[in-house]
């Protein structure tokens, strides 16, 4: 058996996105003890530096070690107990996804569907949280990887405020694409993942939790069922010098990935990546047109970062893309769930967001099409 | 914020161990999706490769995406059902987390005690195992990452079967350091960590499940308590192409050192990796008692890849360590528990098993203890 050698692909699928060699290299640089106080010092730049990224001053501010689904699952198991309720809007894959860890934790979730492709409706969730009182927790997802959606998290946190719950945000392909203001909305508990608009590999999940989510968590009555995502725990490890509590052994060499891609992102500054994720989402959506392809999703609701594009009828997608990979070194998307061979989708995620990827996309899917831009 | 350079250090602790440029470099090459075909024909090489390592024909042989303590939650939550009877065997730390693991699941952990420092008392799980028909799993800890001591994988997997009991073998420590015979003991639940003797960073956990434990996970009449770790789930993700199911994103570039690691293993051999951490060892036993030292573990437990060095009266040991990794670039272990203060940790763990860093720890301790080699 041989070194694997991977062969060079632009990344524009729903995730991983491009990894730069200025992050690779960070994150070939020597592994180092995790209790090394050189260390310790880089845990706190790092907890800084994701403050920064989620837009918020709350303590608890972690990577989780271990990919975006897993800090899907901390955020449940640490707020949520049995008996609880929780609203759980689904508008994609990822809210089942969320309902299947209410119901392992022994907890009712309460559904708010939505169709597959459109954001989720601020009346029906209202009307959910009215007729369910007490419920702990309202989770939906941001950015919804599988569709393409963008769903108001600002509306959705202060309703679940103004209904005593505690909002659970899935940020996984929001964070450092579109704004994300934690403080400002009022989330309390906020989970991504590193190889989405980070650009860094994936294994890391970003989380944050409000004061308001820490009081819930250390008034649980049952302990949190799983010790790996016990954040009680986890706080413990990340704490300040001193104190500091051994865990489980931190992934060193993802930290530093994760230290550089966040480094990357505060020297661009947010505002500035934001425009640029959306300046090449319009690049996109204008060459699709040229070659007579359509956005799946309504334009006040489009994520820059994730492009759900219309497979012409008549067309094998899988085909397609199975050609871009191969002739063209180019990953993107399938639909994923009830959108399974209608839609592609094009992610336009971190480094992936630039003209020259834009342009090469829509070129290669010409080719493949046999269609000429207009 | 600057980009974060690690001081060298030689990492002789209890993990994470030395990982070398080969290994690193392997880990920045590009990243690429986690479902293409190259991508796939690697995770089916790493399998095999695992196998190998773990001595194992087990089809369900993957690395869990996350640190070794997400490995043993794994182990648990897919084999123990709430109700159920463990007898866990505790002669360090690590059976202490076992027994979190259990009471978290809901189930009855029954405990076997061993001072800190001795290997697990085989009458004692006998008479365990008597006492309680019907247990479900035996589990115990192979190699004691926190005492240094080997305890008799051999006759605890007879004994499970014995009783019929499954057992859940932690191998975090021994995997490519001591002899790790899977199929030849009949162990049914084995899981392990990158950052020791396999010499990759911290962030993976290797594991295995005999056919044995697959006809349990099926058979469970509740459902594994953990999204993330449900192995029907990860199975499905990691087995052969065509029907393999979306669960999570690997951590791409983390596989990528996984499996650089694991080919070192192989061009060496398993037979000769063990003799040179065995080598290795016995150097350092000699260097160490020529300035003084003492081994906590009685000769016949010792683990060759973790030495425990008991802390002469009157030194303080955390100065030493402290003065070790300053001013030698040398990083050693404290002891855990109730040998915090008591021991240090000489970890020589796959890259570091080898005579310059045997040789340099004990001149740097012979200087920092100002004692000559007698």
């Amino acid at each position: 058996m041989a070194s694997f050698q991977p062969p060079d692909v632009l990344l524009l699928g729903p995730g991983p996105s491009p990894v730069s060699r200025r992050v690779l290299n960070a994150m070939a640089r020597p592994t180092i003890g995790h209790l090394d106080p050189r260390f310790v010092g880089m845990m706190d730049e790092l907890k800084e530096l994701l403050r920064f990224a989620m837009q918020t001053r709350n303590a608890l501010t972690v990577p989780i070690s271990a990919p975006g689904s897993a800090g899907m699952e901390a955020a449940f198991v640490n707020l949520v107990e049995p008996g609880d309720t929780v609203v759980v809007c689904q508008n994609g894959v990822f809210g089942g996804r969320m309902r299947e860890n209410v119901v392992r934790i022994g907890a009712t979730p309460v559904m708010v569907n939505d169709a597959f492709g459109t954001p989720v409706d601020l009346e029906k969730v209202d009307a959910a949280l009215k007729a369910h009182p007490g419920t702990k927790a309202l989770a939906f997802v941001h950015a919804e990887t599988s569709t393409g959606v963008e769903s108001d998290a600002q509306a959705l946190c202060r309703l679940a405020r103004d209904h005593g719950a505690l909002s659970i945000v899935d940020a996984v392909t929001s964070l450092g694409g579109i704004p994300l203001r934690t403080d400002a909305w009022g989330a309390d508990a906020v989970y991504s993942g590193s190889q989405k608009c980070l650009s860094a590999p994936p294994g890391l999940s970003p989380l944050s939790f409000s004061e308001k989510a820490v009081v819930a968590l250390k008034a649980r009555k049952t302990p949190v069922q799983s010790w790996f995502l016990d954040l009680s725990l986890v706080m413990g490890y990340w704490q300040g010098s001193g104190a500091r509590a051994y865990h489980h052994t931190a992934p060193i060499n993802m930290l530093y990935a994760l230290h550089e891609a966040l480094l990357i992102l505060q020297e661009e500054g947010l505002d500035a990546a934001f425009a640029r994720h959306r300046e090449n989402h319009l690049r996109l959506k204008a060459g699709l047109e040229s070659i007579g392809l359509e956005l799946l999703v309504a334009e006040k609701s489009r994520l820059p970062q994730l492009n759900a594009v219309k497979v012409p009828d008549g067309v094998d997608e899988a085909a397609i893309r199975k050609r871009l990979l191969s002739e063209f070194g180019i990953e993107i998307g399938a639909g994923l769930g009830e959108l399974a061979g209608k839609i592609w989708r094009i992610g336009l995620m971190g480094a992936g967001s630039n003209p020259q990827s834009v342009d090469r996309v829509v070129e290669a899917l010409a080719v493949c099409l046999a269609r000429k831009a207009a």
